[in-house]
């Protein structure tokens, strides 16, 4: 995707049963980090006891010295990867989440986004709650401490039936890891296997840095509890229409993943030919907007039979960019991210494959400097239909109002991006591309149809709130 | 004193009525830096909104950008200095604390140790509350948040109710300040002006800085509310019999402050008198252990007619030291704090005057320097009595077995320190020394008998968790 | 290229004559990152005054703040990036170095290596030179600093008259920008244009960040002078055969970059194409070593007609990884960089096109990943010759005996490798890519031909001597 | 003092002969931090290798983790605590410094400033030389290097015999320690022996807290070698007239410290005795502007009879205070530095001793905080004369014009300071107080008579140039 607008908030990993359990989550949230780089964390345990360590940045800032790692003893560990969606940016905010209750501590790594939080905090706070985060994910610890149930397991089960929304969890209960998904399935977690250590992550491409082996996804609905005994399974909910966003597969998800039981780079490939077949053009050479939108490139030219080009090179190097120089420099914003290969480019008619469309700010500068650097004509193609409704299960999108899908028609934008084409891939044909059912995805964002209530106030709880 | 064993727990500040309120907390935490340098923090707030920053380290290192300041608005604020009693380092800690909870937000700043907290934090875990944090303030907050009452005053007062032991407490609610102390007003806490601003703060150094004017102390059981409708100040609690803790006079406060309605330099000063009555000694000269002794051996030296030198030179760049030298370096922990003045001791009989003992190992490495240093003769002298018992108040002492006070005879002190004579002042001679009713003072470190029931497990409710 | 091995030094950058010269030297050195991650720094002048700042980390690190580049006043400026080649890793060697001297101050950025430094050093040192860093470009500045000529101008000339090796460098004077090349051009560098600014670049990317438009190359010999007068380009030294690293094609240059007049990607994509003229297989998918093979493997691709694939994502967020977890994982130090897309490979007959091979232990832990993956046959491919000899002209290479292609055959390399088939680019095939004249590059690391005598003690000045 | 306005510039040590020297260097360089904390540093030495670590702080900053000092290597170490006077605050400038030269590594820390900085870098500058920091220190380098002498030794006597004013130096040449102190022996520097290593050190307390004997001080003039021959102490320079800093007893050495073979506390302790004699008052109390003024404070009392108090108590956590407070507070400079006791002074006359006034705006402030802290009366006395010239042998002092004592007269001061009374110490009564000859010490400060003669444009080489 161009522009740098949407966002998946986290990515979680757990692991039960192996030396140096928090080293292990360490690279697995180095793998997870396209998840999320505002701030990461770690809490492990060791006989009951717990261990953490959080701070804001990538992982190897948060963990920058060998000996952080060493005190963070234990053979089960939880860990997360922040992009915050609900939530000031905060420290405060950082996950894994650490308590004590009455059952000792609990830690929590979430990922996902609540839709019924503003209720259920509201009436925790009339019942006397405090709330020492913007995080919603809070909630669902004061849910556990509140279960009048009697064991942990229980516990956990009654909280997750209060909660609605998205949301793939990972809990640390000092003995045992405790890894649940929502019955929709909104958001995803797989289970993997490392010798006899058990492994859970948000992506499959965290097993693979460990030589974990990936062995299925936690379903939709269920609660998995991992400790000394082994293995427990229980789905405790009735199971829903499932729900799985559509979007990891678009963009967030690295191509070398499995999510969802798919191998991302596959779907994303037939995304891409599907495009060609629906939204062909006459052309030289195709590009892609990299990385995210490599490889459905790559299906747009087998499909097509147009030359795949690397047109543009990112920036790799990229940080917050704080210069606005006195010289205005047209379309900055886009330069400090890409620039073009003119010697491809010039004179050259080309495709630009992008995988969405958010605002289209960016997109217009980078169209621009296409031309500038001597495209004779530009073809924008998108590997998935216009983005109408902002999402609600954990993907941080501008208001509807910015969504630049949203107020315009498909000639509109083309005009606002000055390209000679603009082509989207269409609903039902983004729906074709899968093995699994249609019916399983949520596709709220560009359908407007979302699969469950939305909350009135969701996401208004967080006070005018500042921190520095 | 000479060990850094014991310690107050924290400074506390707020203000209420000034333009740039958090820059005032600022220089008012600054001044208050000798009561906890292991984290500080400030909320201020405008119109209802918070702002906050917290971290680790001397107010100087956590604000050290004048941005920093910049950003915490308003014309209220309350800051804190923290120094670690119940409770784990951890920066989460570090306070004021700052929640959401049914009526917006709500900041505290607490010194002082409760002693019923762990039936209040078992009672409250059993009703399903989380606990973030190992600090017993954080119960205050739950407390409050749990209130049936309508007004905040009233939910404030409803929580102090339920809490046992020793605060001085200043919330920031978003638009007013609310100061309070316990009934046994262990801890002090006074009340200033600065134009048309309130201050409060737990010395009046802290009001100087500013140039506020001390007004008088909030009393014990008070609770003050400051707010634009003025000052309001129910005392909502049955009078007891005062508990002020002697050790603020002995030790902890600044000499230029006045607290307990007592300027402590005077006090300190006639503790020297009293001892020098009580523990003469045939000596050609008095040095104090700097800086906390000053007083105490002018004192000494007044009444005795003995000459004052300055046989100590206290280094005053001192961190943490991790350094343990390949070649054992005699008495290092001693000669980094201190450093012997030989032209002063040689051949001289010295009376060394300390305002406490704690563990005795300090001090007896101090002597081998004074000693080493030329002096002839080295009699010591305590300004206060032998510490037999620890604080439940808040005040860091070490258990009972490590406290020499506890253990040994003064004779068998004198062995251990291996001084020519060793003097302590004897308990009634302290207490003589007040023009307030000596009735009034807490000596339980002194007498062993504390003036409120201590709960079982004081202090107990703090999980194994370490932080780094 | 699969490993970390080789590195080109430096990016330099340098601009004439724009207002906020420092900020648009902050957006070429970050244009420029991929030339060095080690260090960085800028000079601004302004009215003779100078302004630095330097320090370890990459551009965006160094220069953290807004208010850091606001320092840097002026109107012209040079910048560095920095990878270390001679001299031990230092913040003192970090440039711009920055001198005063008879004239006043003068600061340099210098990429590449000198041949003659040892000899240069020696004979300095024996007239009574002292050393402050490590790195052979503070010898250019002793040699201007000694000259007895008149002018600025003819100092720099005459210095640069003494060096033998490889430099392209640029000054700041306070007053002007002199840039240089030596007479056979090794490393490449670009003059631009900005509205009325003279910019001068390593590559032409970080001319394009900032929207200036490139003239063409600083020749070789060419000594370029920018100031109010304007620009002034004397060619003192007698011309040389050129050899402009071929290695900058092969693997240093960004492909949007035109160096040596030519444009990066054209010729990776021609090598590409030769590559799989001269060794064709028998495959079902071809496959880039990202992203340094990315344009290659395409050129590959066209020719050979097999399928582009992206068989393997590389991880962009890496960092320093001290991580030895207890438990061996095979291959981490492949799978921190790459993790290969099962999907893609799996029973396929797969060409893996890299830019070059070093020592080859990563590439030979990548291919048993590609294998793992379910590769059914794993061919090699290297768009380069075998590396045969170590550079001595600014590109860090490990010594002779540790060049795999120094001491095996090809087929000992595949056994090695453990590949189905391995092949490389000729030397001849790799020359005739170009549209240049074949004698006009630096082919030394495949020939073992040196275009320069190279001093006995090349790099051995540097003394044993660690920081930390 | 009261004002931070007069810095010694440096605190050096060097040890040889001991196991892990650098953790003896740092503790060295701890003890003497009150003579600079801008900036620390330390170069080691193992068989010839060097390492070294120097940066920007208090030493405990500098050497903030144990791993640091591991890194130091080897049985010889020097190091130098920095508080800058001639030459810009950068970090290129923090000592020591370390050069390569024909001779291999040199490593040089200097307390002190040379007087014909200006034409030796003006001749060298001609003849070619490059310098890279502002510091005159680096000179001594390049004299060294330049030196056509054989030995080591030969060289630096060569180089010392080449530049004037002041200097006490450590060398660390690899294999030996090299202490030299210039003729005049305006700096101090001693002498001392742990077991069998050798060690030396600007005062003594640097001896103290490793546990050094004190054995002599280096002779003004001495170079003494210290190598695993053993100790050899060349004196080559014709004895001049000595000039110590009469300064370093007035103000800048600790009152624990032999300097120039005399106990500081007993000299400081007779000059305020002997101003006692010169200029008594009728008074109440005498207290001290903590802490340099001390003890010549007690020696005021003892002879006047008077009372000692504490009225001031200094705030040691100060740091850099970045706060203007919207609000006015009147005297904030002098508030932050020190608090006035009420109890003490109210209703008081009261005579304040001070060592020295420099521009008199801080005491002015003090006096001002005196009167409204209560006192009836205030008396300035002052331990020393009126400061009428600016030092140029390492003081880092105001303009001529900036110091008070220069342009105003007695009563002029009195009135600006708002005093009752106003009394200096001699000139006569201040050397009369040393059992050494008066003539032996440089007064220049008081007298502007300057015992060497100062070049027109000494300190002048420092270009314009500023590091951020």
């Amino acid at each position: 995707m161009l522009e740098n607008l949407i966002h998946e908030e986290c990515g979680i990993f757990g692991i039960f049963g192996a030396k140096k359990a928090a080293e292990l989550t360490y690279l697995g949230l180095y793998a997870l980090q396209h998840r999320g780089q505002e701030g990461a964390g770690i809490v492990s345990s060791n006989n009951g006891k717990v261990y953490q360590h959080r701070g804001p940045g990538e992982v190897n800032e948060v963990f920058s010295r060998k000996e952080i790692l060493n005190q963070l003893k234990g053979h089960l560990a939880i860990g997360h990867n922040r992009y915050s969606t609900t939530g000031a940016s905060s420290s405060v905010n950082i996950q894994p989440l650490l308590i004590t209750y009455k059952k000792g501590n609990l830690a929590l790594a979430h990922n996902g986004n609540l839709t019924n939080s503003y209720s259920l905090r509201t009436s925790m706070e009339k019942n006397g709650s405090i709330f020492q985060t913007s995080s919603d994910s809070e909630l669902i610890l004061h849910l556990v401490a509140r279960s009048k149930k009697e064991t942990m397991e229980e516990m956990i089960r009654d909280a997750l039936s209060k909660v609605k929304g998205a949301y793939s969890v990972v809990f640390n209960t000092g003995n045992s890891i405790v890894a649940a998904r929502d019955p929709h399935g909104f958001r995803p977690l797989a289970l993997g296997k490392l010798k006899n250590a058990w492994v859970v992550a948000s992506e499959t491409c965290a097993f693979d840095i460990i030589g974990a082996k990936y062995q299925r996804d936690i379903q939709p609905g269920e609660i998995l509890v991992i400790n000394q005994k082994g293995i427990k399974s229980p789905f405790p909910f009735k199971p829903v229409r499932h729900a799985f966003c559509i979007f990891e597969f678009i963009y967030f998800a690295r191509p070398d993943s499995i999510i969802f039981s798919e191998n991302v780079d596959k779907i994303r490939r037939r995304l891409g030919r599907q495009l060609a077949r629906e939204k062909p053009v006459s052309a030289d050479i195709v590009i892609s907007v990299p990385d995210s939108s490599n490889t459905a490139t790559l299906g747009y030219c087998e499909e097509s039979g147009l030359k795949y080009e690397v047109g543009l090179i990112r920036n790799h190097y990229i940080g917050r960019t704080f210069i606005e120089p006195e010289q205005t420099i047209r379309d900055l914003d886009a330069r400090i991210k890409f620039n073009p290969v003119r010697g491809v480019l010039k004179n050259q008619r080309v495709v630009v494959v992008d995988d969405s469309i958010v605002r289209g700010t960016t997109s217009r500068k980078l169209i621009k400097m296409l031309r500038n650097a001597g495209a004779k004509e530009v073809h924008f193609r998108v590997s998935s239909p216009p983005i109408i409704s902002p999402c609600f299960y954990g993907v941080d999108m501008p208001t509807k109002e910015e969504l630049i899908g949203s107020s315009k028609s498909v000639e509109q934008i083309r005009k606002y991006l000055d390209v000679d084409s603009l082509g989207y891939l269409s609903l039902p044909g983004m729906l074709s591309m899968h093995s699994l059912n249609g019916r399983d995805f949520c596709v709220a964002c560009f359908s407007g149809k979302y699969p469950t209530k939305i909350e009135e106030n969701s996401g208004k709880y967080v006070l005018e709130r500042k921190s520095c």
